[in-house]
């Protein structure tokens, strides 16, 4: 098996990660796999939604959306159809889901974070990697809160990161690009803490169902890529 | 560790699959998982979506309801709203993915499927519920395409189940309802074959990251409450 | 003339109420006109609408839906349409209009009455098949507001039933089903109390005009119907 | 009994019916009835819905709406708003079934006509006024397609009209207006053609129930109403 | 060059102004420029949207739309559809911004003018006719205000009034109806004040870029047309 | 007067034009404005929208968007809201409108170039960012089409870009960024051609009305930033 790319199968694609992307943004990151390119914005605002006013505790929640052109072909703007798709909507559900079991809302208080991710360009993996970029600009909001004193002490649990594995050709890989999802038969999301803990765990037959020792494969080749995404996300944080 | 419900670690809820529930589908099923009851339609029209059409492939697609006082409190009814939620696009997606797994489009020729799911009464699992249902209203659907003439094989590929399994104060459990749900640490919901294959594994940590460990524990009970369940549903397919 | 089902003209088809057919509901009615099946929820919850908001006046209201396959071809779904059709806002206003002329709001206090009428099966007669159901579903509420003290008297004013009568092939029949009301001249809905005072009448020339004398016999036609209707409430209510 | 207005039971508003109003339409006609003024455009165009195509059978629908300011207080725009109301939606649904039972739609061929009813002024009976002066601009739109050739013959199978009728201060009164109609124990709106044939008859019980004998001098006083109204579309149509 | 109405370079079409059109609004006002006929309603409210409140500031607003059949062909009904366009939009966001300029939003205070402009009739500049008309509905408002006590100073800072300009065959041309707007090579509209202060100023290259000649051109004719539009204002206002 | 850049009255900010910015759009520009960014990418697809369909005649259009954290508070993204506000609408019709000037939509033939303007980040001037960028990006997008052989001739009438001038705090200024647009008297857009050809003016007061000679001064000082702009378009074109 020949991977598109010429990768192995147990490698990342090049990853990047610009911190402070834009400027208004209390965390604002760029992130890069491969040629997948998503602005993660992490913006803080005080109060919470209703449904916890006066609980004292906080709230994280995510959006996501694709540049029409961000594809292969345009697609339709979502704003101009008045209406976000089916996929849309479960990304960012599990993007704000992830992100919510990274920090603990009560030691946030009442302040909202919401989490934009917007991917620029698409080659396979927005999910995973609007999650593990998104996690170093929620680190930064945090970080502003705790410097401008609203906080005194850091709400975040634990970095987590994410990757896709799936069975290409027959064979288990790490992070798919486009050539390479569009033509696997199985694909897993998995969302992961820095010490192995598991967040969130997705996969889905596309061809044929696939066997537990596939999964299982899936699963070591996920943990290595979720070990070198996080080592990743802690060299950006350090600069 | 004592379950809400009295039951075992790994004992379904009493679980009843009536057919022919209403008269103008051609697969009617009244799925009941305990107190949760949900009803699948399965209505078959010729021709297929536009993307398919001369493609000689069929189509399968659902969507999901919740009748607004199916639970505790009354939910806003969608069609008032405007809009289906989130979590309703989520289930019918994955409702429809996994049927989709059981069917050979090719075999089904140009026609389309569609799975309605419509919970009557809810008290956890209505998602298991619905895709255990549907299948059964499905095979009926395929049976009434074959003795009609319309189609001379079976392209049902394999009859599938789902199951939620989750870590209940700290144990393993099978098929959670709405008490064990709303307390659980960690929940995952399992689309499987009849033959152990894997269609689709959700899993999400709702307090804690869970553990490799915690994670093959329910993937083994998941595992025995889809036989059950593939059992009931021949039972009911026999009558 | 012979009625497709063989009834004769001033006979109704089998009527059942079943009560309690849902857990969560303060009133939960499955009621069935032959094969016209709808389940009729009131939910009761503390408040109202802004425009009543301390006027020491309650209120009710109801909302109509038909399942997509409730009908002999499958209907979108409204909810994913983004939008309910004119004959659901219609049939919905006649139904929560009637069933207040039912309630002393004065008498009920700040408390709002939400009725569902959810068709499970369609075969004509769905409006008149919801009012008589949810009027008792409704009962049912008040019931429970007064065994748990919230009320102290009893707002009903009067029980009420609703039932239609219509020419078909030039005589005048009751309770129409699917296939008579596709092929009748005149259809009229009426919604009358148990001592004979009119609260709706809604008639319609399909084909032809109709004369002030069918129209007279239609109405006595339909206060037989509607006496026979509310005594099978009554025993309903009295099990 | 003293209406406000001063007329007496069986007195109609003054009524003026202008044809011609805008210059685009087919059909156009500005109707008072008394302080309520509704434009009413008929619009023809060559074809018919899907439903028809290849039927030889034209169609004929309409739209009502209220300018915002038309009322007392001003409404809020349904446009902006996103979505036409209940009330709004139930009246265009009474215009459009009336007015195709004035027209015979197999001699109209496929046509459509389109009613548009915009309320410039509401004083009550909004409704009754649309279908009374929109039957003649549908009558002016009919014979637009004679003078031109498009039809060999005349669909319109008769004139119609539409009035309110209710019980005020206990007794019955002809054409309510806002003053009496906001305070009416009963309201009726009966569409009736120019030799007595019903076409719909709406009656709602406001406060207390109508007895048949209530109903049956509302009944009379409409039916004389309605003669009065068809001789003044006639008057109209005369020049 | 011949203008299709026959009229000189910089002549306006016959202008009329209508107070009091229709009995509700604070002002109300049937603007003709020529064939070109728009409705005019100033409704004022008690209170200031929420960004405003308690700032002692007042607001004013506009929404714009086309009766269906205003126009040579049906265009749809916005209400129906669900949305306004584009072009209702920017027209109405042009007259709220336009009207706002002549109005002193502090000496108003914390009041709300809406000003309601529905085209009954279209024949090219209703944009124009709709900001000429409101203007004059807005000055009926204030003193609407001041009459019954709620202001004592007037917030009017200047009477505005619009017309377009355009190159119509080579020549510059004022107030263009519809035969010469669908044909312009320019387009351009004014909003200025009585002493000749800019307030908008909107010009679109339609076939070809403009020069500036052109468009020095062009203003100075708009200028003149203003100037006779606030001089029917004032006659309006005088009666 | 300073500006609060510090830059002279006839000074644009720092403009940078990146070509293929994105790899899968014809045309792709990130354009910048000083810290205003833009992401423009022109799409272009066989066939034209309905109207066109046989014309030989081919289309352009534009739609706008802001990333909800591109300004200084988060916006409400127009996805999630189900409906694009006035502002958008009237933004991306101007840069659809401006752009179809540049281009001959005969010499196109029947290709649509749909060209996406998504704003990064804002600091003023987002829309005549959008209109000089997208004009480059349309030149990507129209050489592609020479280039592959689809077209033989090009399309391009003109080059054109757009900037805005202002009056702050008394002087006409160049190119206003966000401290100064939001404190300015007046704004005014320009959209010019690189020969002096007038696409669009669009002036606003802000304020108070201005003078026909504040209007000169601002439109000498807008043709100056044009110049400078065309150039800067074609310097990046060179590369």
């Amino acid at each position: 098996m020949q991977r598109p790319s010429g990768r192995s199968p147990d490698q990342l694609r090049p990853i990047k990660i610009t911190r402070n992307f834009t400027k208004h943004a209390e965390g604002s990151v760029l992130v890069e796999f491969g040629d997948t390119r998503v602005l993660c914005n992490a913006s803080v605002t005080e109060g919470v939604p209703r449904f916890l006013k006066g609980s004292g505790q906080g709230w994280l929640t995510a959006e996501y959306g694709m540049l029409p052109r961000s594809t292969g072909s345009r697609m339709n703007r979502e704003a101009a159809r008045g209406k976000q798709g089916g996929r849309t909507v479960e990304i960012q559900r599990l993007i704000g889901r992830s992100l919510r079991a990274a920090v603990d809302l009560n030691a946030l208080g009442e302040f909202t974070i919401v989490v934009d991710c917007d991917v620029i360009q698409a080659d396979g993996g927005t999910r995973t990697a609007s999650i593990t970029g998104a996690c170093v600009a929620v680190v930064d909001a945090l970080n502003h809160l705790q410097r401008s004193g609203a906080l005194k002490t850091d709400p975040l649990i634990s970095m987590l990161a994410s990757v896709s594995v799936g069975i290409y050709q027959g064979e288990p890989v790490l992070d798919l690009d486009y050539p390479e999802d569009s033509d696997a038969d199985t694909d897993m999301n998995l969302v992961m803490t820095a010490n192995g803990g598991i967040i969130e765990i997705q996969g889905t037959a596309e061809k044929a169902p696939f066997t537990e020792d596939e999964f299982q494969a899936m699963l070591a080749l996920g943990k290595k890529g979720i070990n070198d995404l996080i080592a990743l996300q802690r060299d950006a944080l350090a600069q």
